[in-house]
């Protein structure tokens, strides 16, 4: 087999991505090899392609203006081939590949079209400052299979839109039906994450979550943060929380300055030699 | 990443497979570390892992006496750990695999759990000898979400059982609720997969199957073999069917002696080293 194209598979509780190490950004990643590359039969399977880019040799101004700051950048693309943000999972997955790759010590930062991100390795795990959140003032209510009509306890911005859901006992949770999407009434502007959550002891939540565009998943960082960030009062809101989600567990804090820091497992599975008549026939 | 296991990750028609090259037999590839490998999200993904084996070091006689035949044994593994016979898919993915590596010439055999299959390539795709169908005297009623009842037009083993129902239009088959199991009455006594089908030309099939135990899959290669025989009247059992499932288009002829040749595609998708770390989290 000539190989033409090397990647590599990690997942962040079990959310997955295909990075890509171009830090010189020679390759061309069209939407068409990023959705192959992600495509779970057709491909090797992932929720997104990390391209790992020195941020000096990129081609947006705003990302490589945190050059200074930021040696690398994650070029974030999402599995339907369209340029993403930034992910909660995906950022520490990009941060365990430079620490294991040499690239980056224990503690670092990483440039992302959301902005230069904190991170750093701490045992098994890895944390990411995840920026501040916003509180929005609306509270939707929220229709879903399988539980019925909730108003919901809080929208947050993270910065991306949540809006969060407590259900009284896991029973309810394991129940709902999150095959179609929630209907939330009346809707953010830019869609919504919906994320349902029950209190399973101090400062501990359970939760499911349905991503707008995708449907349920095994895990949403800023989803994680989210939930916290709703349900935390005020004394509650200096220690440390666990959530678990169906892909694993996470833990949630906050900096002196208010910013969200959200940590977790970061695994990486394999490298990935790509077969090169299978990359020419998917550019 | 230092690796520990070296992996081929290839599909025919969209039915998935992580081919593990074992020739002397000296892995021991439990079933966690199988469904660990074939996790979409905490591993690789795909449908089943395929050890590629010398016939002569299997450990199971009714393989080993394949030996004069077939120079290597298809060692198939099920994606939740258990023990397969043989995958039509699966066996052209794997005949790819040991022509791409100069283990075998373009025209050779491969023994497995159902007895040696004779494999050859053919251009772009791989042709495979399934052997005798056989034709049940049921023929079981079906009822199935989105069309009704309809009695099925053959119950075939091939040799696995399978359930055949034609509908009048693609519309109908597009229309199919396949996320819950068709009902057959009677079933067949180890269950079944159905097919359904519609004619979209001479000796021309689109086709949509659920497969007992899995769901809706992108392709099945016995149930293609069952559409076809169950379709074809005697005049036309003589030339060469194509059919069409939502993962791409296969072929189906028969040979002098009445056996099912299956030619389609066979793709290798790239080569994986699998983390020492990750390995050992798994065995």
């Amino acid at each position: 087999m000539k190989h033409s194209l090397r990647a590599i598979k990690g997942h962040g509780t079990e959310n997955d991505f295909i990075l890509i190490p171009d830090l010189d950004a020679v390759l061309s990643l069209s939407p068409e090899l990023v959705r192959a590359l992600c495509d779970r039969h057709r491909g090797i399977g992932a929720d997104g392609v990390l391209r790992v880019v020195r941020t000096e040799r990129a081609t947006e101004p705003d990302v490589r203006a945190q050059a200074d700051e930021a040696e690398f950048f994650m070029d974030y693309h999402n599995a339907d081939g369209s340029i993403a943000e930034m992910c909660g999972n995906g950022v520490r997955v990009f941060a365990r590949y430079l620490h294991q790759a040499g690239l980056a010590p224990e503690q670092t930062s990483i440039a992302t079209r959301g902005g230069s991100k904190a991170v750093e390795s701490i045992g098994e795990d890895i944390s990411v400052d995840m920026g501040p959140s916003t509180i929005r003032r609306e509270r939707p209510m929220v229709s879903v299979g399988g539980y019925g009509d909730s108003p919901s306890i809080a929208a947050i911005d993270m910065p991306n839109p949540h809006v969060v859901v407590e259900l009284p006992d896991e029973a309810s949770l394991s129940a709902l039906d999150l095959c179609r999407p929630p209907l939330v009434q009346p809707p953010l502007p830019d869609g919504q994450n919906v994320e349902f959550i029950v209190r399973t002891g101090p400062r501990r939540l359970r939760m499911r979550v349905h991503e707008r565009g995708v449907g349920e998943t095994r895990s949403c960082g800023t989803g994680i943060c989210a939930a916290v960030v709703a349900i935390a009062d005020p004394a509650e809101a200096t220690g440390e929380w666990e959530v678990d989600v169906p892909g694993g567990r996470c833990r949630v804090s906050w900096t002196a300055t208010g910013s969200v820091v959200l940590s977790g497992p970061a695994v990486l599975v394999g490298e990935v030699d790509l077969d090169e008549d299978w990359v020419a026939a998917h550019r």
